[in-house]
């Protein structure tokens, strides 16, 4: 490996990360909290600044980084930052104790949204900004953020873009990086400023609003209050959040060639038009389970069109406690939990690109199967998928079900049932935030030991990068010398 | 379709079950049931003889099938001999209902065990030998059986043997399929005779002897005691089932090669070296779990074994309530269930050459992303496979997890919990026979729904015939004319 190269890269990243420190502080002054913020995020700030300026100080011979690089840089990066949150978190006296800080940061920038808190009203308000700016910064990569703001590594930005961007790509929209990522970080900002506004004109107050709206873009999920969006009682809040989060977790490029050449072009997407109807079919027999259960039919619609918004998107926000739903419902609810939002966007889970793709390849067995003559191919987008593409993504299967069976079993050493087990083995890996049964959304997650709590921060961390960089840089034979 | 061929064929099939239903009034008329069995055995015997008869009054313009249409006939014997065992079921009087007829019967040909009875003891001995001895005809296939008999079809007989051999096969051993079949034929007599004999020895009745070295030799799990064989206590009978259960879940090939080659040529199967290697771990895993709740060694080493033998060879045989142990062994329980045992065995379940695949497929991506210019390749008793060997084997792995998945959220509609849904669905799948919560080895299904015993009875006909010449079975388009 580039040692040099890695480190200077790294270091340049940490510079623009401590930028990001700072950004609390004025919300702290705001509100009176400036001295507590100063101690902790100030502190934290100068710590990464610090660093990063060490780590620059030497240019290096031979610039230029390769992929597996890359993805060590970018998992250093998460490791980092969640290490320097989890510390201002504790010099602020928000959060005493590290495991719990820790989760609380990996929580944040993953844009998971699960939270070990038991009384969320009585945070500092910067605290709580951070937290859901926490998921703004990582809803888009904040190595992608900090790539377009520093010009030093452009040789190395392909790889780290490909390490961070989620979603296995069909399409060649990466041509030009720097500008591509621009536009779609403007659509991003507007997109999350109109979700502010929109929210504040349903009378949510400012910062409840800017919470909401900074937790929906980055399809993370904390909120400022324990009862969550429930708190508001507003249905033109829930329907606004029902619509915004579906929209986050649409595929940014779906966007973009809709502002280049129009929505007719846009909505011919394969993986816009599958994402949608799982998201109508789900909150269809959702709504139809509930009415069946007794509820009105209005409650169902309502909650029904939220609950799969916010989980498919794997943001997490809750109006309702869900886990007294029927079985069937919390069934269909795990389910787009695994599969998740789309490639490209903001959210986790499997992607719904992957889960057509395994949709497909098992129809083709069958088709195989029957006429063993002829020749069919998985197709998306019409065109045809080879064995090349094809065989990475099954071996992605592999390993997203040996995570989701281990962590599973992990955590059934601290668990009461299975549900919680495996919802909560689920919410970490796809980055959701609540589960179900003894981890649901009126739950938290403070009462685990700091074992369970430790393996759900290396499932939400191995989740939001995919598996591969995380794997890569915990593999021993990556640090080898060769 | 050839459709002369398929009825002759089919004809001569239900001809040789016709026979195997006399079985059962052999054991009647010993103890005295004669007339009830023959009202219901020999009616149905005699409906198999004729229809059969009437199938093959004229021979086929052109023999030989083609491997669908050796799919479509092993799917339509299974379900011909389960309806026909059925209607003996309620023309005896002894399951009076058609669904619960329909379950029992399948979930003994599919060697699965699941019962819908609630007071077994009660039982006329004809049925009780009936139950068991379907495991043992669905053990080994019932068209094998009836191929290496019948010298008609020899045409077909290669499409219906990989259609009803359970496993993906690596080796070339099925050459002279007749005279191999014979072979594997006479292992499995003398295995099932040796276990009959050994449980003897254990001062275990003649008849329940029968019965349990029957249902152990097809990896099967009926017992004709409520409480399986714990009602026996005794640890000799609990180690020598441990062992035989254990043994029918190894792939055959190797006893035959050992036959051919010996025994030090036979371990070096690699399915062989990892299902033991799994087997050992998953009891050493719970033994453990077993002591730290405050179990005592003994009990731990013996329960363990036993009960992992059990669920890993999809045996489904019981010491022990295991719902009560706790969650972390469980769910070891669930996996091993998943994992199943080894391909070209009588068990059922993913098989471990699969998961073997699967495993290290995930470990070569993680290789493949650290050094993208070197060559890994996934290798299986040293033999790389090739790239159109696996993707059937992925492809297949989308199925089963659609399937198991499918299977959790249409028996979620009638479970408590997700533990009873998702286990039961497995148990299912994996043709195994107990699940855990409500589904325990200490329950049974008989009281669920009359759809959610039909959803069962249909993913145990799917999971034993590995779910391709099921789904053919009822895809439209493979009864459309070409």
């Amino acid at each position: 490996m580039n040692g040099p190269a890695m480190r200077f890269v790294q270091g340049r990243v940490l510079q623009i990360c401590s930028l990001l420190f700072l950004l609390p502080l004025f919300v702290a002054v705001f509100y009176g909290e400036g001295l507590a913020a100063l101690k902790s995020f100030g502190t934290a700030a100068a710590a990464l600044a610090l660093t990063g300026s060490l780590m620059t100080i030497k240019r290096p011979p031979r610039p230029g980084l390769r992929a597996r690089e890359g993805m060590v840089i970018t998992c250093l990066t998460w490791l980092s930052i969640s290490l320097a949150s989890a510390a201002a978190f504790m010099l602020s006296g928000e959060i005493p104790f590290f495991v719990d800080a820790f989760f609380e940061s990996v929580s944040g920038f993953t844009t998971t949204g699960s939270t070990i808190l038991t009384n969320i009203e009585s945070m500092a308000h910067y605290a709580l900004f951070w937290r859901s700016f926490s998921h703004f910064i990582g809803g888009m990569g904040v190595l992608v953020f900090a790539l377009i703001i520093t010009a030093d590594s452009s040789s190395g930005s392909g790889s780290l873009m490909k390490a961070e961007m989620p979603g296995p790509s069909f399409g060649k929209l990466v041509s030009r990086i720097r500008k591509t990522a621009a536009i779609l970080y403007a659509i991003y900002f507007v997109m999350t400023l109109l979700t502010i506004i929109l929210l504040c004109l349903g009378r949510m107050p400012f910062f409840d609003a800017l919470i909401h709206g900074l937790g929906a873009a980055g399809t993370g999920g904390f909120s400022n209050k324990t009862a969550s969006i429930g708190f508001y009682q507003s249905p033109y809040i829930n329907w606004v959040l029902t619509l915004v989060m579906i929209l986050f977790g649409v595929n940014f490029q779906v966007y973009f060639v809709a502002l280049r050449k129009g929505i007719r072009e846009a909505v011919k997407s394969e993986e816009l038009r599958w994402y949608l109807g799982i998201y109508l079919a789900a909150s269809l027999f959702i709504g139809a389970n509930l009415i069946h259960q007794g509820r009105t039919a209005g409650y169902a619609a309502e909650h029904a069109f939220f609950t799969v918004s916010s989980i498919m998107s794997t943001t997490g926000y809750a109006t309702v406690d869900f886990t007294f739903w029927p079985l069937f419902s919390q069934v269909i609810l795990l389910l787009v939990m695994m599969i998740g939002a789309s490639a490209g966007s903001t959210g986790g889970g499997l992607k719904v690109s992957r889960f057509v793709v395994y949709l497909k390849s098992a129809r083709e067995q069958i088709f195989k199967t029957r006429e063993s003559r002829q020749i069919m191919s998985v197709r998306m987008d019409g065109q045809i998928l080879s064995d090349s593409t094809l065989l990475p993504l099954f071996r992605y299967l592999c390993l997203y079900v040996f995570f989701l069976l281990s962590g599973t079993l992990l955590l059934s050493l601290d668990s009461p049932d299975l549900m919680t087990a495996f919802s909560a083995a689920a919410t970490a890996v796809n980055n959701v935030g609540p589960g179900l049964s003894a981890v649901g959304p009126a739950s938290h997650f403070g009462g685990f030991t700091a074992f369970t709590k430790l393996v759900l921060s290396l499932l939400m961390l191995a989740g939001r990068l995919e598996l591969l960089p995380f794997l890569l840089f915990f593999s021993p034979r990556t640090w080898r010398r060769t």
